[in-house]
């Protein structure tokens, strides 16, 4: 049974695997409320899921550590039980889709792991592990439908409510439910006025609309930026915890968690993936009742792949209005790319990018000039414009 | 003059101004030694800056203090002596070349200064700064060679050394070299074992220059994306003081430093700008004996804007095999692309870009394809090529 008494057991315990992330306060984010951020992207293996997996793998009989655990993941949960496998000296093995990204499999190995890599989707790297199990005497580590995994992530709440007083609410990411659990259980035994907020992608509302459909509901397909909280469905105690303690769940979008995504580099200098900043995502675009309190949103991990961070900054910088892309019908003369560079030049807008299009112009002359440009912001770019249209240029 | 009573003196001044950003260890950085940081980007203002302006402006007198403070820079110096002159109470006016990005002078002004854009480049508003200065009676705060500035900067050198116990080596971003000046005097009367080491850009080696040959010498010009130490000359204080107090100095391509500022993100999930990655640049690519050692790289800042971030990343993932783009040389006829689709899938390169371009090809049927593509590393681009080229592909 989860009790506070188990939460602070397992601080006890993972005192010599995990970082007690600091605290720090978040300015110019969410203006209208006191932001604080519990950077767990900074915990040790880029996440907060070395916390339940390390307390998880401490509680094992003998006998169990002696045989090993086994765990299915292509992300986080991975690292996690690696590392905490590795510190209490046993044996783990990974399944992994073979369509996981390399450097994803080299951090699970780097961290002790060994590593099973299994043709298809994350399902059948799952449906492998369960026979590996069954077949080897592992134990499974469940990335979040686990009571000593819940305790584990509820240390997380131990940990902010001794670094910051008088808190209001804390914003917590949620894909099976496993942090936001531990999270809110542990809060609300300690300081039951804590507000507990949920945070799922639009693109994931697995717990949302279970919590809104009052039963466990099973998503077909999911799809967000916010991969780590990519989950199809909650878990059985996760969903139970999460009806009972937490005060609401909103869902935000990836273009939310770009641009949070952004803020927290920008503003903290910090990394976090989709999943770690849709709390922040959550507080910046006011899905909770904030003004005036004094809030902490856990950013849970910072494993980005750099391709994916690209295109988030890409898109906030579009989002944003400091790239933009102008589509402009010419007729095909001399001298049109000089007028059109001119007017750019003189507006302070810097070309990235030009590209003559073919395509269908209203004249048979005609061509399409496709102008790529860093920008100030909107404002900018439509100084731009209107430059471009008091001259004559056509806009499409 | 320099004591390191005034350093305590600045320590103790500046307590209520500066964080006291807590040194962390990096891992798979610099694997030959053992790597900590100290995350001056987490600094207030997003830099040290503010610890030399804070502890000039704490030092004035009642009635400087009453005339107020100007500045010249478009940079981290501006919003360091704006938030120091907010926090005593003064008055600040920073003179910003008018190309300065507007994100820089938005910064500025939200630490408390007001700011005075000035037409043509920093030159230009520094002649202006000291003209106002005559005129109105500000105090000029200098950026770095002043001694109470460098007080102010060696506090980093008091925090690393209460923080870290056995400490061989500190490696110090050098523009100006006020921040080197302080670390390196300070670092040396306490524990005169320690190394100090200093690294500038390849394209600003203002002070590397002038340490070779024993005199200050002037750059014409300076080229890097560390910006933050694209300084042309050193300064008469710093110059003697490196001279007196610095092990040795190296410095770093444009190419390390991108590599360094996306190992801090991978890593450490943590942005730094160019001049705050040198020295972690440094260690990565051996420029000092730092084989077993305990070593230091202070990150003196994190305000890169996110669009040069943008191509610092792309630059990066160039570098490391995990973007690239080829170009194939076809004669234009159907079925080609569809072709080198299939072989490009089927090693698992994926494809983000495609253009047909004319150009002088073999024959006059002939044209040139770009790929653009997401790779894993330099043997999967081999991989893929090589499997062209045994389908008879002519890549150029």
């Amino acid at each position: 049974m989860l009790s506070l008494d188990k939460v602070f057991d397992a601080q006890r315990v993972l005192k010599s695997i995990v970082r007690e992330t600091a605290v720090a306060r978040a300015f110019g984010i969410a203006p209208e409320c006191e932001l604080y951020l519990k950077p767990e992207n900074l915990q040790i293996t880029g996440s907060f899921k070395v916390r339940g997996a390390g307390y998880k793998i401490a509680m094992l009989t003998e006998e169990e550590k002696a045989r090993g655990v086994i765990a299915c993941s292509a992300g986080n949960h991975a690292q996690g039980v690696a590392l905490a496998a590795s510190k209490n000296g046993i044996r783990s093995l990974i399944c992994l889709p073979d369509t996981a990204p390399i450097s994803k499999v080299e951090a699970t190995k780097g961290f002790g792991a060994e590593v099973c890599l299994v043709e298809g989707c994350y399902d059948d790297a799952y449906k492998k592990a369960l026979e590996l199990k069954d077949e080897m005497g592992y134990t499974f580590v469940h990335p979040f439908d686990d009571e000593n995994v819940i305790a584990g992530q509820g240390t997380i709440a131990l940990e902010i409510l001794s670094q910051l007083d008088n808190i209001d609410a804390i914003i917590v990411p949620v894909g099976g439910g496993g942090l936001i659990s531990g999270i809110a259980y542990t809060a609300k035994q300690i300081r039951p006025s804590v507000k507990v907020y949920g945070v799922q992608a639009a693109g994931a509302p697995s717990m949302f609309n279970s919590i809104s459909g009052g039963a466990i509901q099973c998503l077909e397909s999911v799809q967000t930026i916010a991969d780590g909280i990519a989950v199809k469905q909650p878990g059985e105690t996760t969903f139970a915890l999460v009806r009972d303690y937490v005060d609401d769940i909103a869902l935000v979008t990836d273009d939310e968690v770009a641009s949070a995504i952004l803020a927290l580099i920008e503003k903290q200098k910090m990394i976090a993936e989709g999943a770690g900043a849709v709390s922040v995502a959550a507080a910046m675009f006011g899905k909770f009742p904030l003004a005036g309190k004094r809030v902490v949103s856990v950013v849970s991990g910072g494993n980005i792949d750099v391709t994916s961070l690209s295109r988030v900054i890409d898109r906030g910088l579009l989002n944003s209005g400091r790239s933009s892309s102008l589509l402009i019908e010419l007729i095909d003369k001399p001298g049109q790319l000089k007028d059109i560079s001119r007017i750019i030049a003189d507006c302070g807008g810097n070309v990235t990018g030009v590209h003559y299009e073919k395509g269908a112009t209203e004249s048979v002359h005609g061509v399409f000039l496709r102008i790529d440009m860093e920008t100030r912001d909107f404002d900018h770019v439509k100084l731009i414009t209107d430059s471009l249209k008091a001259e004559h240029f056509k806009l499409v």
